[in-house]
Order: C-alpha cells, then structure tokens, then sequence
C-alpha cells in the first residue's frame, strides 16, 4: 500500500459498468514524513471508506484492489482502503 | 487506474487470438490537472468502450483488465475503461 | 501491453522445466513514435508469434503472459503477443 | 521481494475490516549493500513477523502478500515477511 | 523476466514458513548487453535451479514466482529460473 493525498476526482459518463456508482478519486503519492509529492504521478482509486479531498488515505493495487469490492471479476485495480489519522516515521529510521 | 490521453493505434496482423478484432490504442499517462506526459512511456490498451485518439481515458491494468473482457485466461494486461468528461484537481491539495 | 524491439536472445541450459523449448528473447522498450528506447530496461519475453531479432512487438504482463501459453502454473511473466505491422502515432495527440 | 527498513507506522480509523487489528508499517526501500534509501518511495507493509522500527525486513509484494494472511479475498498488497538477520553483498559481483 | 546477476545472499530467522529452507538471492538487475547495473534497485528473488554468486539468472515475478514453487498460496514474489549460460543482442537493433 502506499500513502496518497486525495486532491480531485474523476467524472466519466461512458465507462464499464462496474464503475457506475463509484467515486473516481485522483490521489498524488506523498512522502510520508515531508508529506511532498513522490514523483509527479497520480493515479485514481476507487473509493470505499468516505474519503474527501485533502484528506491522507491508504491505498491498495492489483488483486488486492478487487477484493475490496468484494469480486474477483472486477476491473478496480486500486482502491483507497482506509483515511490515516496519524503518522509517525523516525527521520533517523528513513536516513538508514 | 491512470488517466492517460489516446495518441495513436497499433496494427498487426501475427498476433495472439484474444488480440483479433480489439482495437489497440496507444495511450500516454497524463498529470491529470497540467495535462503534461507522465515520463514518456506509452502504453497500449485495449479498448472497450470507444474512445478515439485526442481522447482522456482511465486506463486499468493487470488482473482487472483481464476482467474487463470477462475472461480470466485472457492476454490483455491494459483496457480503457472509461472516457473522462472533465477532471477537478485541488492544486493545493496537490502540491501537499 | 508495450511496444519494443527485439534485440537478442538468452541461452540458458539450466532452467524450470516449464521454460524447455521456449524462445527467450530479449526486448527493448521503445517510444512508439519517436522509436527511441524508452530507459534503459530491457526484458526478457518468450516467443509466441514467431518474432526475430530487429522486430517490433507487443509484449503483455503478469497473468496475462501466463495466459498466453494456457497454463495458470506456468512460470512467465512476460510473453511477446503480436508482430507490430505498423503504429500511427499523432504527435499533438502526445504533446497533451 | 526487497530489502526495507521499517522507518515507522500509520494509525487509521476508518479503514477496511481487513486492516483491524494489523500493524501498518512505514517501510523505505534500501540498498542491501550501502543500506541507503533506495529512491524516495516508501510503502506500508503489512506486519506479520513482529518487526519493530529501525529493523532491516524483508517485503512481498501482490497476490504473495494477500498468501500471507491466508487469504485470497484480502486488501493487503504488500506485507513484511521475515526480519533480516544478515546480508552479504559482494560489492564486485553488484559492479557487474 | 529480468536479467540480473547473483550479487548476495539473506540471513532471516524470524520469517514465514513458506521461506524456511529457501535460498534469498540478492539480485542486481543488470543490462543484458552492457552487464552495467540497471538503476540502483536490487531485489531478493529465491533461488530453484542452484544459482551462486556473480552468476547471471533469469528472475520471474509475481504470480509467475509463486508457480515456481508450485503451490498458490506461497508468500514469494521473485523466483530465479533459470542460469544464463549467454546472450546475444545486437546492438544496432536495440539503439532502434
């Protein structure tokens, strides 16, 4: 899993079914302790715990990512799996 | 999934059965506020529900694109599986 | 899927049986357009269409490779699925 | 699997049945040698070993992961795996 | 798959059974022409067809690694299969 910050979402009209219904957010990789952006690539996960803009999630990719939604014949391949309420990282940890 | 823009097609004709009578769309990962390139890999993805070249896509991979053909022994690792109509990006939220 | 270019191939003697008789061919990623190698990786696909040194191809991933040879145990992760004939790429289209 | 060094942890809430009652680890990529950061991407892994910050662990990635838990329908894609006691580099054989 | 060379190995007492018994290569990725270090990434792939330091291996991921080991459920997400007795690669073809 990795740590993201929501900073939008996607709106798409014409898609496969199994998205209808679902929100398409556009998370930015963070850094967990400088909180700055991990290279400049955002990805968009399918939402399952109420996450909003702004907000520091959790999120999970491949097969995992299917399993949220409860179907292994799903075409989700990242799903954000929890909001973080806190982090703690030892800077000296992160220099090893 | 990765928001990309369809910039071309591929055309072969040796080719896997599962590949015969899918469209091969080349499609370039694009930061989904500035619209740049993400790094300059392209990729290709099947399409399944009619985008065309110009267009922004959501773009999933692996086991999920598998599944967007309902057919767990395909050879698909890349579909588009939606055609975006518009974006919203917190740029504050982006810069984290 | 990716595009690249056929640029060699492997000898192993010593190797998981699932791998005997099979092409180990060696692929460069490349821009589809600009033909240039995209970062320096190569990887190494096995053959399934008869692809030669100097080719263009399609390469897939993951369970997808796995797929192509019709075996959910097999030990591949990367499998060449079409002999590129030709790419129309549109240069606009990938300055977006 | 690679070589991480568990730099610290998240504390969420509001997360997936799956995650409660799982320690969410802060791991950094490092070079087994030079035991430097391995670029600035770190994941969260999935403790099932006991390791605590500062250690030097082992990380499985995708369906191994969700393997740990014994669980084919789990939403974890990464999970710490073993804690490295020791690692021998040859530093001639890395400069092949 | 990937070509790297044999750089290490892992000492881990404290780790899944799944591992217990099982030879942890460190694996330099490395550009099959040039032999030069490909990025600073090394990766711990478990060894089944005898490797040894500075030999030249062919690594298998995801999915394809837990067949390896014939069995499903394993943890492993890198396996080596096969040792690469030689390569050929044209050069010409991969400035292409």
């Amino acid at each position: 899993m990795y740590v993201g910050v929501v900073v939008g979402s996607v709106v798409a009209t014409t898609k496969e079914d199994d998205l209808v219904g679902k929100k398409l957010l556009i998370v930015q990789k963070v850094h967990p302790s400088k909180g700055t952006a991990v290279d400049n690539r955002m990805e968009v996960a399918v939402d399952n715990v109420g996450a909003g803009t702004g907000e520091h999630v959790l999120v999970t990719t491949g097969g995992a990512a299917r399993n949220v939604f409860g179907s292994s014949v799903s075409v989700i391949d990242a799903a954000i799996v929890a909001i973080v309420d806190s982090m703690e990282v030892n800077e000296q940890g992160s220099e090893a």
